[in-house]
């Protein structure tokens, strides 16, 4: 049997490395290079090609390499297996940093400053005031974010598929009360899962139901967004600027609008990146599990989507 | 007897209105109509023309309007008196907020993103490994920037003009420990007065005591830099960026190499500008001490120029 690392155009080495060191007795492949397929017993997995999930008959669970399993289920030949994802403090608190980072600079206006500063401009104004930022999704990423703002004073309110009580968060769920969600929010912070549910789920209906001149902030994925609407909502004032780190075609084609767009802070996917470190110990777990036929820590409802 | 406020350039109408309720019973001249000058016994003061507190002859103390009193002291013919600076909680908390959000704006490498964007380039990286700060000037500013980021996990390490104990800061002091307070830094924080002792203070010598690669915010005086020594230091990589407030001329020259250069993030002098409303009280009170003839609350060393 054997433990198979599905994750295409990226270095492996320490990966493999650090999981041959928790499972001394487990024979790690890297795709391509699969010695034996019937022998997979595993796979960690991260954007896999279609059809190299189901050439693995043995096959028992599937580990993601991240928090998001979208990519993983956008494969329709998917054999239906548990899939477990990545829930890591250190990944959590990286994403919290990440976002309090891309407040302060919207906070401080250095992206006004920037544009400014290419012209020679200058202009002091004072901070901007945000006072009331707005979270969508409510789960291991989005829950730390809410309560880290809430920790520095901010108004905050939230927005999930099921009700829940977050303390200082005043909390909205279901399709209906997404508008609610935003209506006061001077920043709005994306951390939805990808799932039929949520893709194009950021259009015009809800560009229009934001606080003219809020602030929006993607680090979910980027198909969530329409790219179109978003734009339109950046040209008529609706939102005054927006930080994307999640785009539908990654990498973000060259041609793609976001790239030249003044109002648009464009960073490449790095908001929140798994930690080979902090990360193997839950892996090697999870393959233990799956070889002792207990379930899977931090399991993914396939169902749902997430 | 009267009040004069000497802010040249400013709108001033909050500040004497609120000025005027705390102290109903004293006139409130805005320079530069003073009706009588031989009635005016205290001035508020920030960048005052040079020779026009000299012409108030009843004056028998300054209230400088903000944290650095620089400005008042270049005036030759300035009158021997107190001279009072404001120290507000407030202030020192908006200075933290700005330096904060500078020093995670490099750590996420917005810098480098942002200028990425403007080529289309996508070049995912992980955060710049930030550990050691250090402060230069460890006063009302510095001592609580330190103190913040040592509360983030920072290793911090501090210089001031004497001896002090600061919880979990490395502190070093006078001229002869400047180098060794910044050799292991990744980040340079200047908060010093600008006085006779700091004045062009960081030059060549001091920019190639630092550690290669390191970032240098000025949130503090201009002049207390060398600018030529600053581009030179960037130029050899001996810096990796710099994030400047505050200029030797403000507002800082259209043809200034600053504006342009790419490794330099320019604010318009808004790190912690003053707050009317957290500050009239303590000016009232230091109108009220020096009409009492008490001593002022946040008294200057006029000698040691701070
Ligand atoms: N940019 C990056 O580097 C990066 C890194 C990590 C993760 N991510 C993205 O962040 C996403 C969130 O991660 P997570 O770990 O916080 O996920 P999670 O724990 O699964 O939480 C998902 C949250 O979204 C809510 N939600 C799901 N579908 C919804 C719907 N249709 N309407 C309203 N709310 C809905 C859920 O509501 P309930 O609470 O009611 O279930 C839950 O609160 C991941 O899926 C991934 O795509 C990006
Ligand atoms: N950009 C802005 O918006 C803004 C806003 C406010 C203030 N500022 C600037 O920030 C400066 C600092 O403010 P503050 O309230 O923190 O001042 P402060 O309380 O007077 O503290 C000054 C610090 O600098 C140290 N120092 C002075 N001369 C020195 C020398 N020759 N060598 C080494 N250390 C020296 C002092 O050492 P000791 O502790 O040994 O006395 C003290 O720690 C102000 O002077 C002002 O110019 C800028």
């Amino acid at each position: 049997m054997s433990l198979a690392l599905i994750i295409p155009d990226r270095k492996l080495d320490d990966l493999q490395q650090r999981l041959t060191q928790a499972l001394p007795d487990t024979r790690i492949d890297v795709w391509p290079d699969i010695h034996q397929p019937d022998a997979v017993e595993f796979a960690v997995v991260w954007k896999q090609p279609a059809g190299c999930l189901a050439a693995l008959p043995k096959l028992k669970a599937i580990q993601c390499y991240g928090a998001g399993v979208d990519a993983i289920l956008a494969d329709a030949t998917l054999p239906t297996l548990p899939i477990a994802r990545i829930v890591d403090p250190s990944l959590t608190r990286t994403m919290v940093r990440y976002v309090d980072g891309v407040v302060s600079h919207y906070r401080l206006r250095l992206d006004q400053f920037s544009l400014q500063q290419r012209q020679a401009l200058w202009r002091p104004k004072s901070p901007r005031r945000l006072q009331h930022i707005s979270v969508l999704g409510l789960g291991e990423l989005g829950s730390a974010v809410a309560a880290h703002f809430v920790s520095l004073g901010y108004q905050v309110s939230g927005w999930a598929r099921t009700a829940k009580q977050l303390e200082q968060v005043q909390v909205y769920h279901g399709a209906g009360q997404l508008a609610a969600a935003v209506a006061q929010a001077d920043v709005i912070i994306c951390l939805l899962p990808l799932t039929q549910a949520t893709q194009g789920l950021l259009g015009q209906t809800f560009f229009s139901s934001t606080k003219p001149g809020a602030i929006f902030i993607n680090v979910a994925r980027g198909a969530i967004v329409d790219d179109n609407a978003l734009l339109d909502a950046l040209q008529s004032g609706q939102l005054e600027a927006a930080c994307l780190d999640v785009f539908s075609q990654e990498p973000l084609p060259a041609e793609h609008a976001f790239w030249q767009h003044p109002a648009i802070l464009i960073t490449p996917h790095v908001s929140a990146v798994t930690n080979v470190a902090t990360v193997v110990e839950q892996i090697a777990d999870n393959y233990r599990r799956s070889q002792q036929g207990l379930p899977l820590l931090n399991l993914v409802d396939v169902t749902r989507g997430y």
